[in-house]
């Protein structure tokens, strides 16, 4: 197997050593991948990238979520582009957040308005402020091992977090409504909101659809108690449903955070509501030094347009399903059982008995080497710009990969 | 006194007042100033903004801060342009990361490394987390009436924000050592960190330039403690010393938070520490879904070596200076009683007796209608755009304000 030339790489590693504690830091630091996966990217283009020592892949790692149209969509760069030209972060709004803000309500099914921020962090924050706010309450109901952020109460590291930072959490199982009652009881009248993902994306470990009767259940208590169920579609928003990733299970949410694919990686964040929480929305001072920036939000309104007329989440959704369909494929022609998790445009590959990840770092490492950036313990992404010939290229390395495992480890 | 066009604007809120909590969010919320100011906006270019019924402002607002060489400025957004051409948002970082990090640890003096974020809130946080992880403790003594974001444990709102958020916040009084004592001796062996801004810019009142005593008081004191200094400079960055600032006074932080001006506008923030503290950085998750976009990076880089070599900060400062002498002029030609505080290149003006800042809106709204943006209770801004001439212009408009503020409600 040919090796990668990783000369640029190294350097900027061991330059970035001197100026950035341990090099790197937050969830592209390829220091937690394994050896031979790039950390510096020089360019991207549709569904592929370029490192800086100029290998050539295909991304299936979308910006960890953020591209969904491919990189430099020609749409969305243009309108982006555009509302740069005239104003961007000013000293006010551009009347496109207005634009951007009627339309998530007129495609987020429960969205009778809307707020615009930076970070999903910032949007999940703001929903239990929101949430607290309109309730009076401070409780709010977490699932166990769910990523909501990176702030003091959510992030997964402990490291400079107290005890009061976490103080009116109480935690819950992902799809276990019995535990979902205990903690309810454990809260008592004190319940503003429970927090949710669309499916449990947890990282390291298999990824696990939502339950109808998990969904409609959270709905029917936070509705019985009154408190505020908050969808954290951060990481799925714009990949399952445009109206919502509940929607197809008909279960509609509170208030739902969003960031990361609605304006195609400009950098952009939202909170959507229903008109109940609306007063308690306007009580809080939600707000940061560039959440007026029209360009993102030009950006948002090209992407969320684009996906609604193109059909994008039908085609990258064909496109998760060809990629299950060769890796299963490929698994079986080398003997290994693998386990492939989630939603087939969040998709996940795991391989059986291997709880340490080394199976599959070895995996990723080699596909890595073969032409196709995934990862080994943290869901892949796909976009509208992975085509039927895209997906058999990432498909051809992936195969690679198998090989590598399959000679490395054995079958079975 | 000719009304301006606002049916353009007027529109704009009625529509944003179906979609939006409160018709806007935040602190460029209009609906907190007075009638008659804009609230969208259509352009904006060196010094001058256009609001959406194209009425044309000298801004001496710079976005809150962000914009400090120039809306548009031709080095950046070329810098910008190309590198978001190649890659911006993409699954990893750009080279451009190690470049800004090693130009911001040999400018700014304290600084032995540095981490990226998108919201000054992102910024002060992770120093918190950062000062709490590398001492073990949990609490940080904080100025009362200081803003240092909108998260949940500093957010000037109580809306939605429980006593465990707050519960580790100990106050003092800016400039005030003696409170300062007794807030240490109520932490006691529990104090991670001391959070300041470099000078009192506290909204709705008189800006207060920090005492030299005061600076070198608190350094002192977190050196004996073996608390970390965090200086927030997210407002000061880059228009009072490139280096940091408290350097002229010799005062050097532990930890210091950027945002707003650093890349003129594109969204960024950043953390500078010191060595003592750069093990403790690599162990907090800091991240964000846009935390590695590299156009951003690219613009920093322009802008601070732009700074750097142009003489920016002179050329800003000097700008306030002659704006603050058409300002005494004016009010002393008008027998006003006004007061100007802070550093020449953020000012504030305020007038005697003024304390419900009645007359402050007055002026601010008189001031727009004669063609300059400034704010009645909130610091402005000025950039290396405003030229003498932009300065006359504005000053020109700023002494229509004075004279209607005169007309109606006399003077001294």
């Amino acid at each position: 197997m040919t090796m990668l030339d990783v000369t640029a790489d190294a350097d900027l590693r061991r330059r970035a050593a001197r100026v950035i504690p341990g090099a790197m830091y937050g969830h592209m630091n390829a220091g937690r991948l394994p050896a031979g996966m790039p950390q510096y990217f020089a360019r991207a283009q549709g569904a592929r990238t370029w490192d800086v020592n100029g290998n050539e892949y295909v991304d299936l790692m979308c910006a960890y979520g953020p591209m969904v149209l491919g990189y430099g969509h020609p749409v969305v760069e243009a309108a982006a582009d555009a509302q740069r030209r005239a104003g961007d972060c000013m000293s006010g709004p551009a009347p496109v957040l207005v634009e951007l803000a009627e339309l998530l309500v007129a495609t987020v099914a429960h969205a009778d308005w809307a707020m615009f921020a930076k970070n999903g962090t910032d949007a999940t924050t703001l929903c239990l402020t929101i949430a607290r706010a309109a309730t009076g309450r401070r409780k709010v109901l977490v699932a166990r091992g769910s990523y909501h952020g990176a702030a003091p109460w959510c992030t997964p590291s402990p490291a400079g977090v107290t005890d009061a930072d976490r103080a009116n959490l109480v935690s819950f199982g992902y799809n276990d409504l019995a535990s979902v009652d205990e903690a309810l009881s454990a809260a008592g009248d004190d319940v503003a909101a429970v927090i949710v993902t669309p499916f449990r994306h947890d990282a390291r470990r298999e990824q696990e659809l939502a339950t109808p009767e998990f969904a409609r259940g959270l709905r029917d208590r936070c509705t019985a108690r009154g408190a505020a169920l908050v969808l954290d579609d951060v990481r799925c928003g714009l990949r399952i449903d445009i109206a919502g990733s509940w929607e197809p299970m008909g279960v509609r949410p509170d208030l739902s955070a969003f960031s990361k694919a609605i304006a195609n990686g400009h950098p952009i964040a939202a909170v959507t509501g229903v008109d109940a929480l609306r007063e308690a929305a306007t009580k809080v001072f939600a707000t940061g030094s560039f959440w007026f920036a029209a360009a993102p939000m030009a950006a948002a309104v090209a992407t969320l347009t684009t996906a609604r007329d193109t059909n994008a989440i039908a085609d990258l959704t064909a496109a998760g399903e060809q990629l299950r369909q060769g890796i299963a494929a490929s698994a079986a022609a080398y003997g290994l059982g693998v386990r492939q998790t989630g939603p087939a445009q969040m998709p996940l590959l795991t391989f059986d008995g291997d709880t340490d990840f080394r199976v599959a770092d070895a995996f990723a490492s080699a596909t890595a080497r073969a032409g196709a950036l995934v990862h080994p313990w943290h869901n892949w992404f796909l976009s509208a710009a992975h085509t039927a010939e895209e997906i058999d290229r990432a498909l051809a390395a992936i195969d690679a990969g198998l090989a590598h495992v399959s000679a490395t480890f054995g079958s079975g």
